[in-house]
């Protein structure tokens, strides 16, 4: 067995974890035990179920504060969040954005949606986000600031924004990139979709950029089936943020005038008490989460070959998706392990291909991509849900 | 008083029908007498809220029949299905595309996140849809047809598709639209986003076209709370809605490929449970509207200065919005009219803003858009809910 790893023990060892009784195991399955049903009920009752209602005012303020940032817009999911992040930003068609090439399709596909171009960074192993040094050393080689903004020498274009991606929710490493973005005047957003619970030296995760993306998609630690919300301190982006997603309708009792071409992007009503009954019992699930993430790590202990990942010293992560890490890469081993965990009843997943790697942005800028190349051959996302968290003691 | 309206006896008139007390009474509101928090709630104590979820599957279903089509794919909202209806007729950037001027923004938004350019089209008073006779006449004026695509000979671009949008919920004349789109090879697809539940000559509307686009958003003679679907007979393009709309991903138990830029415009579970509960009862929504907008019709019989609008010989109409069209345009009167109902708590609106009017459109391409313009002096939209027409009878 390449490096020791035996796919069998891994598998019996995450079994032990889990408790597995041969039901099948998801990935990470949605926790409802709080007042989803009673707050989804009074939608229904009152007949507030769409894009303006109570609970969409109330959940915005409960991100925001969950955040600690003054404004948070909900819309109707994380993709699009991203989108507008992007657009208020500034981003213009053939700017180029940096991206990880070590993250959900979405990333790109949003920066896409304005026909920019993304210019694909390498992975620090520590984090899984962008390796902030790496890029810096990349950026004195390919680019230069000119008139306050920042160019590509070799394509000509803009940079005109990166988008820090918190990988599985483990934070990446803002102080370095916000440095980095800093000193090459490229505007910072962070991609939160994945660390809602998360926080950076002792802060949340989504209050460290301009602006940040957040997901509340089925999959993720918290859900309003499918949703999203946008972070920001600035009061006048903020208000772009609203009027942009809510068909940039001006203010009137009856009059329709749309001052710019605007996006159907908000969340309606019934989704939003969905995540005001979630987000009271973040704190739990997140503490669900890091006990499963201990169990795994003490069942791990030891183990030849691989290791459960643990979050940087900088970071309390909400170990959104757990992942067991081989400890050299190989495709063969990963997928004969990912075989016979699946016909075992138990999920699991690899890494999303990199997005370099995919044809539709095969062509884009990048750096040297070593470091994610390799962890595309090692990483593998294990059972995660709250519930197991629960059932070991959280 | 301009011919003859009697603002004051107008809205006597209306409260009359609608047993006006005093209390606030709404465009529309929602209708939930079904089964809606029974499915709601199913969903969430299975914990299946998200994108993949048996109510999605069911609701399509259900589409489906309603609209006597094979493939029905619920999206996010009316917008995002618009907006792939275009890109799956095959619009490219620069392309132009034949839109009422007389619609909501999303039509010629959807219309501009590809990059394509809204070409404006008149209004036939008779169904407030298209004029197709007046556009087959401009399409002589400024068209040819070379190689099997229509090119406007002025701007050298393709008119690569024409959005029939049935307005309020009355079906534009297919028969005469679609003719003229044959002939010009032009791709017609319905924005049928107004009017679920309406017949074109018996047959639903949102069947005769290569694809239509459907709105359930809470202002909705039916709702999801946000939501909407693509409706199709063509197979490949039903399969390639469904991809496209779920980020592009090829089917596989674990891996990751996206061979596409795709979208996530999928509608979550939790929606579609309330659509599912909703389209059970459609039948008898789409009966108290047609009753409310009979005695509306009767309450405004031999009245002076103006008329409520009714449907076409040939057509069937859903009656979302009902309206109140003056005889003779006249903002002021109108302006009059929508001030003290308002103020009385009975909420009226007037049409929207001609598309051509809004600074962000103003210079796109364009026929003679005099009934259009005629008709926005004229049209002011009345209390319409489902729940007026059952008061009345239904």
């Amino acid at each position: 067995m390449p490096g020791g790893f035996d796919p069998q023990k891994a598998l019996e060892l995450i079994q032990n974890v889990i408790r597995h009784d041969g039901e099948f195991a998801p990935l990470h399955e949605p926790y409802f035990t709080g007042n989803e049903n009673r707050y989804v009920k009074d939608c229904i009752d009152t007949g507030w179920v769409s894009s303006v209602g109570s609970y969409v005012d109330r959940f915005e303020n409960d991100l925001a504060a969950l955040h600690q940032v003054p404004f948070a817009i909900a819309v109707v999911n994380g993709t699009a969040a991203l989108h507008m992040c992007l657009l208020l930003a500034g981003t213009q068609r053939d700017d180029e954005i940096l991206i990880p090439t070590l993250t959900f399709v979405a990333t790109p596909n949003a920066v896409s949606y304005i026909g920019a171009i993304p210019h694909f960074c390498d992975s620090d192993e520590r984090s899984l986000g962008i390796d902030a040094a790496k890029l810096d050393q990349q950026l004195h080689e390919i680019a230069e600031v000119r008139d306050g903004l920042c160019y590509n020498r070799r394509t000509g274009r803009v940079i005109r924004a990166m988008v820090a991606m918190h990988c599985f929710g483990h934070p990446a490493d803002l102080d370095a990139i916000l440095d980095v973005a800093t000193r090459w005047r490229i505007t910072l957003i962070e991609d939160a979709a994945e660390s809602v619970g998360s926080l950076y030296k002792s802060k949340p995760t989504g209050r460290h950029a301009l602006m940040s993306a957040v997901s509340f998609n089925g999959n993720k630690i918290m859900t309003t089936g499918g949703g999203g919300c946008i972070l920001t301190e600035d009061e006048t982006l903020a208000k772009r943020a609203k009027h942009l997603t809510t068909t940039a309708k001006r203010p009137h009792p009856y009059e329709f005038d749309h001052d710019e071409v605007g996006y159907n992007y908000r969340m309606p009503n019934i989704n939003a008490a969905l995540g005001v009954a979630q987000i009271e019992q973040l704190n739990g699930f997140v503490g669900a989460k890091r006990q499963l993430a201990k169990r795994y790590q003490e069942a791990f202990d030891g183990f030849k070959g691989a290791r459960i990942f643990q979050d940087a010293d900088y970071a309390t992560s909400n170990y959104w998706l757990m992942a067991l890490i081989l400890d050299q890469p190989d495709i063969s081993i990963r997928n004969e392990f990912l075989e016979i965990s699946n016909a075992g009843g138990v999920m699991t997943r690899p890494v999303w291909e990199l997005m370099h790697h995919l044809a539709i942005y095969n062509d884009c800028p990048r750096m040297d991509l070593s470091c994610a190349e390799n962890l595309e051959g090692r990483i593998i996302n294990i059972p995660s849900s709250v519930k197991l968290g629960i059932d070991n003691g959280a």
